[in-house]
């Protein structure tokens, strides 16, 4: 057995068999170690954000890491903007990244680069296995540190001589991870206490806060208290529709959130971060709520969130109180004519099935999508976390691949979509049943808004060669069939009805460019 | 005028006039003043690795800088991949990265990222504007940094307020570069010495070495002296064909670079590092040099090769020696039947024009291409310097804006070219003369050979799915035409001349799927 070997069975002795993956010749031992373990699925991206943004997907559904095989420093470089968004929704993904043989760094080979230091901004651990020897220890430290509350996202660097050479280590055993931490007692009373002090409050909840069970404990603290219950503006995941709590999330645009939370006297925060602008503008303010409001944070980073908030039921009385209030299935009136955002949340409303994963990169055009799919059927809903776009297509061949059996459907906006359309060759490899839905804007809309907030008045040639993306227009139906993805598009309401209707009937990867 | 104008005021007095950029809110007042300066030229790339590639190719044939605008931390690591290149080619460049407002980075917005942690690896400076008033210093020392030679990545990161702040700064001035670095005497003489020492020795040129007046005086000085002249494995730009001196380089593989260098006593480096091999392999050695064989440079970094080459001639004594050895035009005998690399690179023998710039990407499908082109017309030869794949078809677009009356031609492997094929959309967008001629094995074929040699035998499922881009097989005449960029297929030689001859008799974007 050679450390590539030890390596593989550590992962698959850890339930990790999923490796997405773009290798290289640095990696070639542990491919051919990959080779030697039909147990793991190996998924290729055909760049490397789409392995990233894939692992991150399938972490989310699965609620457990996927490995990533990623070629040295470049390779890792490919794919950190996904990385970074990964690591903002607490994923838990343990990235193998092969590094030259530990002999051949000396030479500065052309592909060297330093590692470690590109690998932290987008990791909350890095290590780097030097020795075949201590292959196990090393990625057992990384899939600890992945799978540690709330997750995290471990790279663990490869020499390609660890690889390769022989080992006599142990076989590998199943890495005992550290047990929940409990909430403060203290600290959830004192969240209790200010429910009940009579003050406007506002529970903004994120993570396993977000999922059903979750999310009615808190709409009955809500409603046992008078509190109001709102998601922080970008979740990892979150579950919502019909037979489920109806929860808004806090606005994107800076004047909104500031208006949404302007009578919030204390905000309780449930696994959330303090809601505060995407982006700073001039005269605006940086935190979306109010100067003088209190804030309390329900748990630390770590802290058991599911545990807190059945505590935090408990000490308000939400426990003995009212069932929560479940939106009903509700089906908005059909329109036709042009197509617009609107008509497509309505048709989604209309034809998404039950258990549906939405991906959701649709950035300004899908803003209407919460309000007409409150009575949907049942979903789950996946957010763009860390801003970094190109995430849509990725994350959805990940949610597909930890979730065979439900559909799939990509919001994406057209701008990001170009980022990383590769994952739609991964969509047809694997034959994923994923429906992508392509706003067709033409164009980086929300900036065409920010341009106008500076104040540049109309944007002149150089802004609008910038900010559009016609001449030429991107032709979406071509570049899904380039890559093995039919596809069909239109521009109209009913049009757009009728192609998601059959898409959603039928299994497998589908294509539709929405010409908004 | 505020820290945006400023900024690109000084870009401009410095002749920095084009702006590859992806821009993003951060940087939607550095766009704002941009729209005001009609003497910039902004590109627009739909994927950073696109923009940084771009930069690069324009830096190489335009032997001046261009300027990126990349947003934050995310878009600076979607570039990083080309800006690795980049480095290694020692090409100019000043990246303007984007960062939020000085007071928002308490905030840990989503999108707040380490982004000099992410510059330094690929970044010979990186500097912080955080006021306006210190745009205009910083970024003439941006510009310094970049235009010190050899060349390097500035990467400057601009604070929001720094850029929509009123600055009282003065106006830009012109930056006062560092004269060249004269060769030290002593050095060129060592080397001239050695080569009349009576040892087998070989000259490895890189850099400016290898433009064809230089090539003519290394072809002296190897005639006079009896050594062997060889270019670099990879470089940043080459002159050759027709009427210029025909060099081979360092063999990429392993063996074939030891054997070729197994009789070397001496080695002259002329701005070349010592060759080794790109990758480790058990058993095989590092270093592509005999173990004994002493190693001269004629220059250290920085200092001015072309001065050094010239005075190495005078010291050797091949100022008055014979004229340089020029290649005649030659055309291969045409070839028919079944495609393949080599007859493809006998069709570019016969038909790229004069003064075509080659940029090269085929990986191990374009290693035919030197053996049949040594004699076609004159022109540049542009290569994956740093390994990082997905450099093709951005250079392309770079060096075709820096001269747009030269044809460019990207030999470009599938694999390699599915990394950043957003490029397609610039070519199209910019109406570039580029052919692109796509080496459609449809497998990382260097990963299937290095897989053999590794001792992994036939490669099983897992291999073949990380290895081989079958299944479904791109289609890269449509991918082309999503992007507005015409294309055609081909799997026969006489189709493929066919094709070449065709765009080259025509301007603007084509494509050429070669079945080979």
């Amino acid at each position: 057995m050679n450390g590539a070997d030890l390596l593989c069975e550590t992962l698959l002795a850890n339930d990790i068999d999923i490796c997405f993956a773009n290798p290289g010749t640095s990696e070639m031992h542990f491919v051919a170690a990959l080779d030697r373990q039909p147990r793991m699925r190996c998924v290729l991206g055909l760049f490397e954000g789409v392995v990233t943004g894939a692992a991150d997907g399938y972490a989310r559904m699965a609620d457990k890491p996927a490995a990533t095989l990623l070629h040295l420093g470049p390779g890792l470089a490919n794919g950190l903007a996904n990385l970074h968004n990964a690591r903002r929704a607490h994923s838990p993904m343990v990235n193998i990244v092969g590094e030259h043989a530990l002999d051949h760094l000396r030479y500065d080979a052309p592909l060297t680069t330093d590692i470690d230091a590109l690998a932290w901004p987008m990791s909350n651990w890095v290590g780097r296995v030097e020795t075949a020897e201590t292959v196990g220890a090393r990625t057992e430290d990384a899939i600890r540190a992945a799978r540690t509350a709330p997750g995290g996202i471990a790279t663990l660097i490869l020499h390609a001589d660890a690889a390769w050479n022989p080992t006599s280590a142990a076989p590998p055993a199943r890495v005992t991870l550290p047990a929940p931490v409990a909430p403060d007692d203290r600290r959830v009373r004192a969240a209790a206490d200010a429910l009940r002090n009579g003050r406007r409050t506002t529970l903004i909840a994120t993570g396993l806060a977000l999922r059903a069970p979750q999310l009615e404990l808190l709409d009955r603290i809500a409603a046992r208290t008078g509190a109001r219950l709102l998601a922080q503006q970008s979740n990892s995941r979150m579950q919502r529709g019909a037979g489920r709590v109806a929860v808004d999330r806090v606005p994107y645009v800076v004047d909104k959130a500031v208006a949404a939370l302007a009578d919030t006297e204390q905000a309780v925060l449930v696994g959330a971060k303090a809601p505060v602008g995407f982006f700073a503008y001039p005269g605006k303010p940086g935190s979306m709520l109010p100067e003088e409001c209190r804030i309390l944070e329900l748990v630390e980073p770590g802290e058991d969130i599911v545990a807190a908030v059945e505590l935090l039921a408990d000490m308000s009385g939400a426990t003995a109180g009212p069932a929560p209030r479940l939106a009903p299935r509700m089906r908005p009136e059909p329109v036709t004519g042009r197509l617009t955002p609107d008509a497509i949340a309505i048709a989604l409303a209309h034809h998404m099935p039950a258990d549906a994963i939405i991906c959701d990169e649709s950035v300004s055009s899908g803003r209407d999508f919460f309000g007409k799919t409150y009575g949907a059927e049942p979903h789950d809903f996946l957010q763009l976390t860390g801003g970094a776009i190109g995430i849509g297509m990725p994350l959805a061949a990940g949610a597909a691949i930890a979730c065979p059996d439900r559909k799939v459907i990509t919001l994406q906006a057209d701008g990001s979509g170009m980022y990383t359309l590769q994952a739609l060759w991964t969509h047809a490899r694997e034959a994923l049943d994923v429906v992508t839905i392509i706003f067709a804007n033409r164009r980086y809309q929300i900036l065409h808004g920010e341009l106008k907030n500076v104040g540049a008045g109309e944007p002149g040639r150089n802004a609008r060669r910038m900010l559009d993306l016609d001449n030429p227009e991107l032709d979406w139906v071509r570049l899904a069939a380039g890559m093995g993805v039919e596809g069909a598009s239109t521009d109209t309401a009913e049009g757009f009805a009728e192609l998601l209707r059959t898409a959603c009937t039928r299994k497998g990867p589908f294509l539709i460019e929405a010409r908004i």
